[in-house]
């Protein structure tokens, strides 16, 4: 199944835009969860948290460095966390947050790592390098492809923001082209921080009401989900919404296990709810 | 001791400009080499290659993506190589070819990974990102910072070479930038492909004399050594050349260890002669 239409039937089946992102770092873990068995911590949490959101979660999202800069006990407990999925909830995507953007042989090398052993369903890379190094990861049809199109950090303008000759800006033209010449097998989607609203607009209005955005940067970088009204897109299911530390931390790190789970839960519940209210 | 004064030392001492490229896959590993433990025969080949190239290369550059793709034995096989070089070669920078571009606490994650556990002494990452997402490696200046201005693959251009508004390009605003804000520690450096000449003779235009520049596409990607005339930089010493495949697969698939091993550094004491010779 294409992986595009897997995520669209998962938004649809959880009535969810919630990207759920599992970024769980190990030196943040709270006390209940947290021993000195790096992989058995991480992937243990990681269990727990799909517990209480995998009703609520569209897809799941985790940034590899949060486990590689575990080495290789991070990593693990990340494989372990994406065969897990995969068993026990089949249904729900997942992405991988990497910024990888390799060319030529090395883009089949990121295949195999993030794919094959990893064992997400989708990657996020940049598009800096062109074309030939995005396409290498498209012929796949079951594997998404997210392009950073204009992100939520503070100096994200830097280039993405340039000015070009032709009038447009840089960020624009990435949009133009990924929508005119990049996404041949339906399976490119856009990444794009809430942070830089008229931007976030200007993608919309540029890439269509079909395409899919991942939008960063809600919550917890000081983004409202407020302002995505009317960017949902396509039956305002063509969007979902990342939020990492704002639910798997939204617990105190000396809470029971009851209740630090408790305030995960209810924490995706609120954003699944504020985004239905949209 | 400084990243840049590191390198810049022992370029004169070996009167050196090659880089190694140890992108050393172990499905395309030699046969005296190669056996079923991933982690052995990379790890053995790396010895090897090392051992015949040392008096040669300035500095050493690994790309993670060919280790990775191997999971973690193939992960492996890189720690125990930079291990190794550290112990028996210390005065030999080992840089990590990886585009990771994070942002905030995921770059924290990323130096963990590629400096703590990996045992790098410099990253490549991208500029698309934005300074605040460079300035969070540049604190410790024994760690190098190697920015991808303008690559070396076919549609590196797509954006990179995008007019701007005020008449540069962007890739020369990213030089610009680079070299006016970023190196406020002195430990910045900039990739470029010798694949796009005038792109590259316009970076060491606006870099100046003093910056290193590591250049990709020499050999197998088609660009030529005698390019490179006149844009080595301050006394013919900041630039260093990669070539990868060239050196480390300079043998045949089925050659002796010892047949295997001479056309290696044949191949690494060409490369050098050839840069001498600028």
């Amino acid at each position: 199944m294409k992986f595009i239409d897997r995520l669209l039937r998962r938004i649809e089946q959880v009535d969810s835009l919630v990207c759920v992102g599992l970024d769980s770092r190990y030196d943040r873990l709270p006390d209940f969860i947290k021993n000195q068995d790096i992989t058995k911590s991480a992937f243990q949490f990681n269990q727990k948290i799909i517990q209480v959101t995998n009703q609520v979660a569209a897809v799941y999202k985790m940034n590899v460095a949060f486990y590689a800069g575990f080495g290789a006990e991070g990593l693990e407990a990340l494989r372990q966390t994406n065969l897990y999925l995969k068993k026990n909830y089949p249904d729900i995507p997942i992405i991988a947050d990497c910024k990888r953007s390799e060319m030529g042989e090395s883009t089949k090398m990121v295949k195999q790592e993030i794919f094959d052993w990893l064992g997400f369903d989708s990657i996020l890379v940049t598009p800096w390098f062109g074309q030939d190094t995005i396409k290498d990861y498209l012929d796949d049809e079951t594997k998404g492809v997210g392009i950073y199109v204009h992100d939520s950090n503070p100096s994200a303008g830097e280039f993405q923001d340039l000015k070009l000759k032709d009038g447009r800006k840089v960020y624009e033209a990435v949009a133009e082209n990924l929508v005119k010449n990049w996404n041949i097998n339906g399976n490119v989607f856009v990444e794009a921080g809430v942070t830089y609203l008229p931007q976030l607009k200007k993608i919309r209005e540029i890439v269509g009401e079909d395409m899919l955005i991942l939008v960063a940067g809600a919550g917890s970088q000081g983004g409202k989900v407020e302002d995505l009204r009317g960017l949902l897109g396509l039956n305002n299911q063509r969007m979902i919404v990342n939020s990492s530390r704002g639910i798997i931390f939204a617990g105190n790190i000396n809470d029971s296990g009851d209740d630090y789970l408790a305030k995960v839960r209810i924490a995706a519940e609120n954003l699944r709810k504020s985004l239905q209210m949209l």
